[in-house]
């Protein structure tokens, strides 16, 4: 069954997402469509992209992931469609895409060009109804690739901030913060399995907590870090808010010291 | 396939749109059902009639449209079903279809009056799941129009604000505010399509920007007038929010005035 | 078809929602999903279990209800699958599921311990991707149910604030306010059909009320209180909202005193 998924920062407060349904419908009434979310605060392309590097790899193999975060549109930015072993990834070529797709995935990288698989009329604001979700129906079933637009040879990447291990410690930032507060950090649980320590920071203010296997090590209201559902660490509150109540915010800097 | 869509003032808080979906997959299992918002302001009839006018024509035909923004559930006003050449609408006759549906566009209206085709016990608070959901999976698959209740000759209008063409400007009003801040207005692009000249308004502060083809056409935060999605001019921030930079708001006036 | 709802308190901004609908459409492809709701407050399993109990009768019969409110992720609490007559119920064993199903209507409880049927790598924070989403997709269809785990004789209960009838009223509390400022409180609407009298509270501020048919049966602004769409009156302002004008809160007190 066609597959396609959304993921984009327009909102549910307007006909936006609804209208990419209609479209997709319209032109490939089987589809099956799932918004992984359109709360992507608007224009941020890293949010996106790391909610689609989240989200991707759960879905079956030939799903079609639309991803619309797109501050350039109408300007001159390229849109692309890449095919990986998997599945394809459509949207702006700004990065959004970049890590969801890793350069030794991809099979094939398309600039959608080709205005007959659009809708008629193009409007200057809104690609994703006149463009990506065309272009995604079309995905879906069988087509001649070279139909699409001319073969690039790569892609807009977003540089993905590397955690620094140091002699002591290993330095980080947090990379997103979800619906519960939770700072999602860039240090790869990986890189702490197995070992004690404790995280820490001082921005906004001062913070450290114990690195533990689930929430309710600590007690309730107090700091933990976790090895979260995407792999990495993230720092909590038990039964509280992160975000809230340490103030933690995408970008702030932060530390594992392992225990000597 | 069966296909329905929603437009609400239900909000996604709560179980109300879950449950329509489940009466009307309870009445009819193989329908597809598109939620266009559930965000429409409550009781606010002139945007939910806006949203179903902007996002209706991108479904295929034979959907079937249901919109409930309905102050007075439960009291004397009429529900209706609306047939157009390719579309059921379905909602109080609040005026909410009205735009979505021109007079030209209509085969037949009916009062919704045949309880036999609504659940057993109707609430006097949720129409919805009680009247509009079952009647909707019935209008998507066969049955006898005569059923549904009395025919009407007409239903209940909004008038739609027409811009005001003076020698020296056209006159319009802000008549919509979509999440990215863009306001809309009730100025038909094709009104304004390949004249230069600039938009400005005085309320709540004085402001003017430019009709430009794109967002990008200014610097960013910068004020600007493009040709919107749905066919009418909006005002925009490049990469901001007119909403909240130039504090607009529905109702608040505006005119373009033509280079001379 | 396969139906699963979901109800959570994920929320939409993250890819969580999305996330699930990936499980499950990767194990069952068929699966229709409804989401009841992901808005429930973080941790507030009662506000879940008042969600679930409303929406789940409106589904139909063979529907697999997941709901994920569950601050105790990764911790002791079990996981389980409830079936009854016409539904099978699925989430952690915290009370969520609990309103939704009157002892009477329980065939079987079971534990989810079979790790064969869950994601193969299980995080401590994401139970609904690693364990309830893939077990829902197996419910679907045919299984040998002890296949789940250990046959359970009960499952934890919330217990349900039931109103206190005195000589003179009827005593009760709001159970859950509503998107619109609804004030649902826990007395039936049996309890007071037929009757006329009136609603009060004095918290946080002194305020009173008639029980009326409808909304409008009190000029616009004015409080009210009627029958409820799920059976429990509702305090309410025409055109308005008792949270904001009236300040209640889930927990209130208030009470019903009939006419002499």
């Amino acid at each position: 069954m066609p597959l396609v998924t959304l993921t984009t920062d327009f909102g549910t407060n307007d006909w936006f997402v609804g209208t990419l349904h209609g479209v997709i419908l319209s032109k490939e009434p089987r589809t099956r469509i799932v918004d992984i979310t359109h709360a992507i605060p608007p224009g941020d392309i890293r949010a996106g992209a790391f909610a689609l590097k989240c989200a991707a790899p759960y879905f079956p193999k030939g799903t079609v992931h639309v991803a619309i975060v797109d501050p350039g549109v109408g300007g001159l930015r390229r849109a692309i469609a890449v095919r990986t072993a998997s599945a394809w990834f459509v949207g702006p070529d700004n990065g959004l895409l970049s890590w969801a797709v890793p350069d030794g995935d991809i099979r094939s990288i398309r600039s959608l060009e080709n205005t007959k698989l659009f809708l008629p009329r193009i409007s200057h604001t809104f690609h994703g109804r006149d463009i990506f979700a065309p272009i995604a129906a079309r995905l879906t079933g069988r087509f001649n690739e070279s139909s699409l637009g001319a073969k690039l040879n790569c892609m807009k990447r977003l540089p993905w901030p590397r955690p620094l291990e140091t002699r002591t410690a290993i330095c980080g930032e947090v990379i997103y913060v979800d619906r519960f507060g939770n700072a999602i950090t860039n240090i790869a649980a990986d890189l702490v399995a197995g070992r004690t320590g404790y995280f820490s920071g001082h921005s906004p203010r001062a913070w450290r907590c114990p690195l533990e296997t689930h929430y309710g090590a600590v007690p309730p209201g107090r700091p933990v870090a976790v090895a979260g559902s995407s792999g990495l660490v993230e720092v909590a509150i038990n039964q509280g808010s992160a975000a809230r109540k340490l103030r933690l915010r995408t970008g702030d800097a932060l530390r594992f010291t392992p225990s000597t």
